[in-house]
């Protein structure tokens, strides 16, 4: 994965951070940005047992959602000022059960567009020193122009 | 979608409710079961501000989480007693903002195999007498044979 | 799967068997449409050894090929005049292997939208009588308006 | 992507090129295999009216055709002696329409395992000098022990 890009914001960090601030869900999930550059956010997620599955892994659904948000948001940041992002699809491949102290998922963008951008992201489960790629994802990521109730 | 199955364990139904149990995240999310028949489940899921994105909708990894745990319960459902259910990996296609009072997730399995199940889900948002889908998924499930730490 | 849809271009039919035609890759295989309603269309596929892979059975990315066509013409029924239908993505799950005698390819729209449309797609084998799920697909495709080279 | 893996049959190049020849759909496309090392496959495809959609470019599934024999050998050059290969299911992006002189298709093994092999692929463009990424793959392949009428 690589992430060269030209920002069309120059304020793109600031834009990305004040967005992800007004996602409830990441707070509830105790999620936080830990890197924002263009066209690639780093989210961590710590572990916590409120949100696993049924053998004590994070549930794969709480892992998309932190890794849906880091794509989107590796989108976002190469978006123009008057659009905002949302998700048409993505897919999700489970490498390794999610377990781990904490959870470090990275969204890169793999071809930005004027309407639509695809995005891949990586989720990496950090215990003492190890760090093991858990999850990968591909996510297609669509550019909305002023439109009513959804802005970013 | 169809879901006309003969399950192997003709105490599915018991079986699917205490893993669901075990899920901490559906808890933490306020989801339940509403339905399970052989190949089938339903799973709802109420609006709660603490899940949105942005916009204030539902978070899409959020849909996901619950339509993640429909399919998989679905494809257990069919599962001989000795199994074990594991996602591999999922698709989901967002159709339209994930807004309403509450939402439900219905996972039905596709085909079933000894090793690989793939299972739909969808999602519909309901408010008030109305009903519409949100999101649509496929998932490829993987029944997991006497491995320790990974038992339903 | 539904496709219950009012065509925007009263000469769907028309203008999709037109575009089909002009896909020499079709002829290539041998496909052929054998059926087109709105937001609904079946392509036939003879078996054929040209097309096979290491085990005898049709190559996965063939049956692709046949069911990425039926989606996009799908899709296709149901855009206004000016529109031109581009594939963004596609998801295939193989269910079985694909051998018979010949294959249909169905596509059908799950929700059509002014620039994104997602349909559902199954190919059947057909052997003797029998019938059988070989195939499933989810795909992603997008209305391209006015735009120079890509014409249907 | 990257590709540092330890094969287990020590004959893995003779094996995929071997199989690859039994693959009549690659000799009807007039794909061939340029590279293969542990865990990294490269097929290369020359463009050609005949594989064309309706707009001249290579039709997305035939794309996905070779790309999916890159993604799947990449995965069978990692399997012991006894296993073949089958495709559960994959994902593609169209990046880019699909023209040029010729398009090499690169799978390189993400996560490999006993049963199930996660790969990445990515197919270029070549027209004169330029290099051009036009579409990108995640697959998940299976390993088939044993199995009457499934031989590599």
């Amino acid at each position: 994965m690589s992430g060269n890009f030209t920002p069309k914001n120059p304020k793109f960090k600031q834009r990305v951070q004040q967005s992800f601030d007004r996602q409830q869900a990441m707070a509830t999930l105790g999620a936080s940005i830990i890197d924002i550059e263009a066209g690639q956010v780093s989210i961590r997620l710590p572990f916590n047992e409120t949100l696993t599955q049924q053998h004590g892994f994070i549930h794969a659904g709480i892992i998309s959602t932190v890794l849906d948000s880091a794509c989107g948001y590796a989108a976002f940041s190469l978006m123009p000022v008057n659009a905002a992002v949302l998700t048409i699809e993505y897919k999700i491949n489970l490498l390794s059960p999610a377990k781990g102290d904490w959870f470090e998922a990275v969204g890169i963008v793999k071809k930005p567009g004027r309407n639509v951008t695809v995005a891949d992201g990586e989720v990496y489960a950090n215990s003492g020193g190890d760090r093991k790629l858990v999850a990968s994802m591909v996510g297609t990521l669509m550019s909305i122009y002023d439109r009513e109730g959804v802005e970013n």
